[in-house]
C-alpha cells in the first residue's frame, strides 16, 4: 500500500441534484474505506468536454503527486469509447477516452497509459448509462489502494489516444492577437485562452509598444497587477489565477458590464 | 467500537446556501472526531418526501453494510412527529417518521426499529426548528460511534410506522401499463416510477408483442441498451442506474425536447 | 502534534462551478494529508461581508473548540487589505481583515490576533487574485498541524481590526421595535436581525402588553414554538435556529407569500 495514500478528486458533469455523485463515493468508500475524495466540481454544462479539458489543466498540480483524477464527462457512456487511465505529470488521470485530457497532454508529460478493461476492478454489475458509478469511482479507488495501471488493461500510445481539437489563441496577419472567452466564473470574470505564456511572447516581439486589451466595443485596462489598481466599477484585464488573461471588473462583475458570454472574442492589439 | 467504523450519509432539503449543513457536518465531528460524512444531495425540493422516498432506493445499497443513512426531509419539524432509527437490510436509517422510508421498505427486510427519544444522545439545547441539527446529526454520530439502535428509545414494528401512499405504476383495462416522470436529471433524462421488474413482467404476459414507449404524443425508440444505439438527438428510452425506465436524448436533453415535468405520464403500449 | 487534529472549515463566495473550492482543499491536503475538510457554504452572494458576518457567528460554535474556520469574503485581494489570523472563543479564524468578523467580534473573547505576513507558510507562488489558493489554503494546514499564530506574522489588538458597520435591531422613539431581514433561506424563512435576547428585553420592559410582528402589511402569528402551530399555509414568526427571529410559513415559504427579500423591514409592536 501507498503511503500516505493518494487522494481521489472528482470532475464530472453530474450536478448535486441528484444521487449521481453520493453513490459514486459509496462505491469508492466500499472498495477503500479510508479513501480521501475531493470534489472539484460537479457542475461542468452536461456533456461539455472542451470546459472540462480547460478546468483540469487549472487544478491537478495543486494535489499531492500520485492523486488520481477522476473526470467523467461521458457522452459517449454505453457505445464503444474506451476509458484510459494515464500517467501524466506524476499525476494518475481516469477518464473516457474522449480527448477530454488533450489540453493537459499539450503541457504534461504522459507516461503511460491504459485502457480500462479488466472488469475484475468493475462493479460486479455494469450498467450501460452510469460507468461513474460502475467502472470509473471502482476502479479509482483500487488505484488508490495501490492497483498498479498495467493491471486494469492494455497499453495505450499516446499517439493513440482520442484527441480534441481545441483553437488556441492566434495571431492574425494584422498583427493582432487573437482569443476568446473559454469561462465565466461566479464573480463575472471572463477567463480567456490567452495564457501568459503567450501573451507575453506576443508583447516581447514588439518591443516599444503598449498591448491594448478589446472586447467587444470596450477597451479593459491593464493587464493590471491587482483588481485594485484601477476604481471600483472599472474594466480591467489581468493575468488570472489560472495563468491565463481574465477580463474583470473592480469590485463588480465583467460578465455584467459587458453582457459578454461565453465564445466571445478578446483582441489584443499593440499601439 | 465498530471497525472500520461505518459512513454518515446526508440526505436532506437544506440546500448548500445557508450554514445548515456544515453545522451538521460539525455536530457530527464534534460527537465522533473520526466520522467519515459522504452528502448525498441537500437539494432535494424543500419538504418534497416523494422525491427523497424514490432518491433512498437510489444509493442506499451502494454504501458498505451498516452505513448510516441520515435523512432530513422534514417539514413537521417541531411537531409530535417522532423519529426513527431503523435497521433495514444491513443499513442503518435515521428519518422522521413521515413515510419517507416507505419505498424503501416495499423492497427492503425491516430488521429492527426505534423511535429515536433518549435525550441525552441530543444536543443540550434542542431548537423546535433544526432537529437536524440537535437530533439527527448528534444521534448519527453516537451510532457511528458502536451505540445501538435500542439505547435510543423505545422498539416499534413496522405495522406501526407512519406510511406513504405513493402511486406506482399499473395496467389500465386496455392493458395499456401507466407510469410518470418522478424526477428529471441534469441531462433532462425523465426518471420513470416503472422498474424493469414491473416493464419486464408486463412484456413477458404479452409474448410474441413488441412494447412501445409514448410520452405525450411522442414515441420514444426502445428501450435500448445504450444511448448511442439512437442518433444524437433522437428521443430514446433505456432502463437507467435506478433500475427506472427512463427517456432520454442521445447526446442531449428529453426534458428540453418534450418540454416535459415531473408527473407526466408515460405509457407503454404492445403492438 | 495537537490530537485529534483540528478541523478546516471553509466559507467562501466562490460558488461551486468553478476549481477554486477543489483546488484549495488541493492546497491543504498537500500541506496536510490528514486534516478533515468541512465546507460550511460557498454560495455567499460575490463579496457580500455583511451576509457572510452574520453566518459566522450561526456555525462556528457547533464545531470543536480549535478548529480552524477559513473565511474567504475578499473583495480586496490583491490590494493591501491585510489578513487576519485570530483566537476567538478557543476557536481560530483566518480571515482578510476586512470587517468579516465584525458581529463574532461583538459576541466573542478576542484572544490574540496576528497578521498574516510570514510567506514561509505561503505557496511558493502568491497570485495576485487568489489568495484562497495561494495564502488561506496553505497557512490554515499549517495551523491544522499544529504551527502557532505567533509564528505567521505581528501581534495586532483587537482595536486596531478594521470593522463593519452593520446595523442592528433598534427601538423608535413610538416604541416599537425595528429589524431587518438579513437572510432567506432554500425555505423561504426570512432571518431577521432581531436576537432573541433582544426581543425578550424589548418585551419585558413592557410587562403586560403582547408582541406583535408586522412585516409589510401583514402580521406574522407568535412568536410561536413551532411551526405546526399555526395552519399549514399560515404566516408565523419564530426564535429560529440561530437564535434570531424568523419569519416562515408552515409547511410553506414566507418569502413567495409575502414576496420579501433581504433587507425588508421587520417591526415589532407592543399592543
Amino acid at each position: 500500500m501507498i503511503f500516505p495514500m493518494p487522494i481521489v478528486t472528482l470532475t464530472t458533469d453530474f450536478g448535486l441534484n441528484d444521487e449521481y455523485v453520493g453513490v459514486m463515493k459509496g462505491v469508492i468508500l466500499s472498495v477503500n474505506p479510508a479513501a480521501t475524495i475531493v470534489d472539484i466540481t460537479h457542475n461542468i454544462e452536461p456533456q461539455d468536454l472542451i470546459s472540462a479539458a480547460y478546468l483540469i489543466k487549472s487544478f491537478y498540480a495543486f494535489f499531492p503527486k500520485n492523486t488520481i483524477h477522476v473526470v467523467v464527462v461521458d457522452p459517449g457512456v454505453g457505445s464503444d469509447r474506451t476509458i484510459l487511465a494515464a500517467g501524466i505529470n506524476d499525476y494518475i488521470f481516469l477518464a473516457p477516452n474522449n480527448g477530454v485530457l488533450s489540453l493537459l497532454l499539450k503541457e504534461g508529460a504522459f507516461q503511460c497509459g491504459v485502457l480500462v478493461e479488466n472488469s475484475e476492478y468493475f462493479l460486479s454489475s455494469v450498467s450501460r448509462t452510469f460507468h461513474g458509478r460502475d467502472i470509473f469511482a471502482s476502479v479509482a479507488a483500487h488505484l488508490s489502494k495501490g492497483r498498479k495501471l498495467k493491471d486494469l488493461g492494455t497499453e495505450i500510445n499516446q499517439a493513440n489516444l482520442i484527441s480534441l481539437s481545441i483553437d488556441g489563441p492566434s495571431v492574425s496577419k494584422k498583427g493582432e492577437l487573437h482569443g476568446s472567452v473559454i469561462s465565466v466564473d461566479r464573480f463575472g470574470n471572463l477567463i480567456t485562452n490567452i495564457d501568459e505564456q503567450t501573451f507575453e511572447r506576443f508583447c516581447s516581439e514588439n518591443p516599444g509598444k503598449q498591448p491594448k486589451v478589446i472586447i467587444g466595443n470596450h477597451k479593459a485596462k491593464g493587464p493590471v497587477g491587482a483588481y485594485s489598481a484601477v476604481r471600483p466599477g472599472q474594466l480591467l484585464s489581468i493575468i488570472g489565477s489560472r495563468g491565463l488573461l481574465e477580463i474583470g471588473v473592480n469590485q463588480g462583475s465583467a460578465k455584467q458590464y459587458l453582457s459578454a458570454a461565453k465564445g466571445d472574442a478578446v483582441t489584443i492589439l499593440l499601439v
